[in-house]
């Protein structure tokens, strides 16, 4: 048997509707050839940029569409670190590549605790009155990678509240928002402030397909030139046709019917994996419960070591991503592990959870 | 009448052939849409990788496709300025969107002069043992932008020895060099150097479609690990979708045919520049005569300011770009111009060059 991916964050092939893409591709194609295939601006494709401007109620001169969400990263932290030099502030776990990114400008990252309501306020605004600058804080406060959790209503508010009163800038990443199973979307943190100092980021990987490399940002206008200038200077403009088959999705209202189609295969999924955890994981095992996303976060009975268990989980055919992954320096989660359940089957999940649960039992 | 544009660098819209496009992206992904619509590699689309590392002579794992031709100079110039700090050498005049990468990186930049068949070797030599080190050559050989010049054969042979016995490294850019409208191509520097010192960047941006933004950089063995690293740290993997259609181009081969076509439209229009200036540009002027590619590039008669010629012709109606624009520090070309035959219509070209020449005679 293939090797069971708990590792692997992206979605199952059954997500991907490839006839819904070739079509979209010719209709746009049919619709706006030669502008799709000229040069555009560096923010991206016009009718999508507008779009996505009234979706969030700014300009469409804030919206860049980025290959991929990652790069949408790459250009505000390089912006946002010039701009505003100082600290950056993220949550513990977060995200590990956008860690490999800051790493790269040699930034100062701070990794602030959270609990099974997101992010811990009270760590956050200590932190912002201790000395020295704070260049901006990454976020990621719905079903987060990699811990699955949701920034509660009331710390949003509390939050939005944060960065008026310390003048705080926020990157607020939202890849995963959409992809909800139940309950109700709690307000973004860009809607709350205003966008003023908070940027917000997304992208179609989840919602559409990850290879077609179509994210977002909404970019505060202090921002807007320098993005324009390395988007320019990075590419010219990004790939048009991928941005051009999203518009599409939207124009024939195909967008909320293919996304409640994948939401309906990976809640199955989901499902899968909470059931067998509930079976499977000894006494004394945590784990998150998402409402919506592509991970949960587990952490192991009695102080476990990750690394050991990876170990023993890949030579019987499980893979999952260690929790150190998730922390700058490796300096935290290191009885804990990111499953994504967005990827296998949902018999294979319960499979691979059962290989886990009988490790873990020893 | 709408302006009349000798500044964009661009193809003429009967250039872009969206049909066939959209054929080549419905049988992409028709043949492979689970792995076009899903992450890939950092390098992007596996069967094009494959097919430019043979045209190329090149493991695939060499040949990195990129968001256009400029994102690969972009990881170059950051992957070699970290692996060997130094001066950056480049053509005078050169492309000016590599100037603008390369000033965010404050890199020292050397412009080394030329004449009508490209790079002045002698300049080079005695650059090359200057003290102090040296990063890398950036060296557009064939139909350079934006002079519109190729290096002869006999100074790329030479050019290949020098950094053979210099150890000097080089990126070679071309992006024009199969938009050829009559003679024979020269051998590239890359195969000449064997591919260890020289790297080959090119794009499918003139030969398919700018909005596409598909293009490609052979790197050699000692920047690969860095190439992929800065690739995945940016975009996970480029947009698959756009690359598969050059690859689908190439399956059923309809690239060359596509190619022929492209080259005979413009060929036309390069022929309508040089009719036009050889009956309107005053005595004194002097320009290039490309056999392919997209520029040419005009001396004005008696050292006349281009930023005030193209004061005068923008009042007139037609725009084109000043030589200063080309020069590290605009220090170079302040009587010179670069005039794009590719975006306008042969009918057009005669008008604009027509107006060019009235304000020259003055």
């Amino acid at each position: 048997m293939s090797p069971i991916s708990f590792a692997r964050g992206a979605p199952a092939p059954e997500c991907l509707d490839v006839g819904l893409v070739g079509d979209c591709a010719r209709a746009a194609l049919e619709r706006d050839g030669v502008a799709i295939l000229s040069y555009g601006s560096g923010g991206g494709y016009g009718p999508l940029r507008e779009l996505l401007a009234q979706r969030h109620g700014v300009e469409p001169g804030q919206v860049f569409l980025t290959t991929g969400g990652l790069q949408g990263f790459v250009f505000y932290a390089a912006a946002q670190l010039a701009r505003r030099p100082g600290r950056v502030l993220v949550e513990g776990p977060t995200y590990d590549r956008p860690l490999k990114v800051l790493a790269r400008h040699g930034a100062n990252v701070v990794s602030l605790p959270m609990d099974d309501e997101g992010l811990d306020l009270d760590a956050l605004e200590a932190e912002l009155s201790r000395p020295g600058d704070v260049s901006f804080l990454y976020t990621i406060p719905t079903f987060q990678n990699p811990s699955g959790r949701t920034l509660g209503a009331d710390r949003r508010h509390r939050l939005a509240e944060l960065a008026v009163a310390h003048g705080l800038d926020v990157l607020e990443d939202d890849p995963y928002g959409l992809v909800r199973y139940e309950g109700t979307a709690p307000p973004s943190l860009h809607s709350l402030e205003g966008g003023r100092q908070v940027a917000f980021t997304s992208s179609f990987s989840k919602t559409v397909a990850p290879g077609l490399r179509v994210g977002y940002v909404v970019v505060p206008e202090p921002l807007r030139a320098d993005y324009d200038e390395q988007a320019v200077s990075t590419y010219i403009s990004p790939s048009l046709l991928p941005q051009a088959v999203v518009h599409e999705l939207f124009a024939r209202d195909a967008f909320e019917t293919n996304l409640a189609r994948i939401c309906g295969l990976l809640r199955i999924r989901r499902d899968a994996m909470l059931d067998a955890l509930g079976d499977e994981m000894p006494d004394g095992a945590r784990w998150s419960r998402p409402e919506g996303g592509y991970f949960l976060w587990v952490d192991f009975p009695g102080g476990m070591d990750a690394s050991d268990v990876l170990h023993r989980a890949t030579e019987a055919g499980v893979t999952f991503v260690r929790g150190s992954d998730f922390f700058p320096g490796g300096a935290g989660g290191a009885s804990s592990a990111r499953l994504a359940f967005s990827f296998e089957t949902p018999e294979r999940i319960t499979d691979g959870v059962a290989v886990l649960g009988s490790l873990l039992r020893g």
